[in-house]
């Protein structure tokens, strides 16, 4: 930049900065939970809601969880939040679907799973809930979304909830207050590594 | 999808996508540590980080953390991963550079920061790290990127690193095993939202 090389220049354009944050913090002053969404075909969708979570009871707060793909690439995330009173963790009763083959029990599972959701998101002493890959589920047509989308709008107005997974609704994304899209630019086990225990699974 | 309609093609097209992945899984055989970048304009990029994080405490595992960037956005995860005496939590001493607006301040920071950095990177009891922000600090020059990528590139074997921050150097993209892009849709903030403890904060 060549900022760098002008303390002055660098100074004014810090301070430029500093205006545009300062003045955006100053607008944002409607106070409520959001509904945030983490889709796209890279890493981190999941794994970033399991970061909201940790920073939320970082506040206190009371967390709802439902997984609602048991992989083979949750064991560790699973392990670690169980060991919280304060957090409400359910995961879905199946595998992956292409593990398990079997439609109709995907379906119910996944509607087994939505009971569970759907208290959590009745529930205002949940600060946050996260609906992890959720967008899968409902991708498949396992929910029907205009049923998902009015559980959201009715929720408590301070309650916030993550909702993972790729190829999210149109009508989601819509919905949401955030959107993250995250994309893949490379993936280690794509290039023949082991995945990483404590990294990706 | 199509496939809804017909269980035959549905169980096929299943067996199809199980048979990839079991193909993949099997050529994943190198075992070593990953270096993953999480950069981009999006939300999601140091939550991730932090998700990580606490996948790897679910594994019993010893967790490395540097915080490049004190902001005001990292109260939660400090507060929350502080807790836990198998976390080497590291903050840098001075806040957003924005704020702080004094250049020799932030790179003499900076340096402290990556110092402690270079000992975790050393250390092979931890099995992670996470530099949070180190890419915004690499961005601004306040880090030579060739001494950053040596070190990294001599940690030990079973060691992984993650890497946030908008605007990776492309180099580090380059030396990556597992990069994801996070690309902001759209953001509660922007709309007018006062940012959420336990989402945002």
């Amino acid at each position: 930049m060549a900022e760098d090389h002008d303390p002055e220049a660098w100074r004014a354009a810090q301070a430029r900065k500093k205006r545009i944050v300062d003045e955006r913090v100053a607008r944002a002053t409607e106070d409520r939970g959001v509904l945030v969404v983490n889709t796209g075909n890279g890493k981190g969708k999941s794994t970033a809601g399991f970061g909201t979570v940790a920073r939320a009871l970082g506040h206190g707060f009371r967390v709802g969880v439902v997984q609602f793909i048991k992989g083979s690439f949750s064991t560790g995330e699973e392990a670690f939040f169980r060991r919280f009173p304060e957090v409400d963790y359910h995961v879905m009763g199946e595998g992956f679907t292409w593990e398990t083959q079997d439609r109709e029990r995907d379906v119910a599972a996944a509607e087994a799973a939505w009971q569970r959701a759907e208290a959590m998101l009745a529930d205002d002493t949940l600060q946050l809930v996260l609906l992890d890959e959720l967008n899968i589920v409902l991708d498949k047509g396992y929910l029907e979304l205009d049923r998902v989308l009015a559980v959201l709008q009715a929720r408590p107005r301070m309650q916030s909830v993550v909702v993972t997974g790729r190829r999210a609704p149109d009508a989601l994304i819509e919905a949401a207050d955030t959107v993250s899209w995250m994309k893949m630019v490379k993936h280690a086990f794509r290039a023949g590594v082991k995945a990483q225990k404590g990294v990706e699974l």
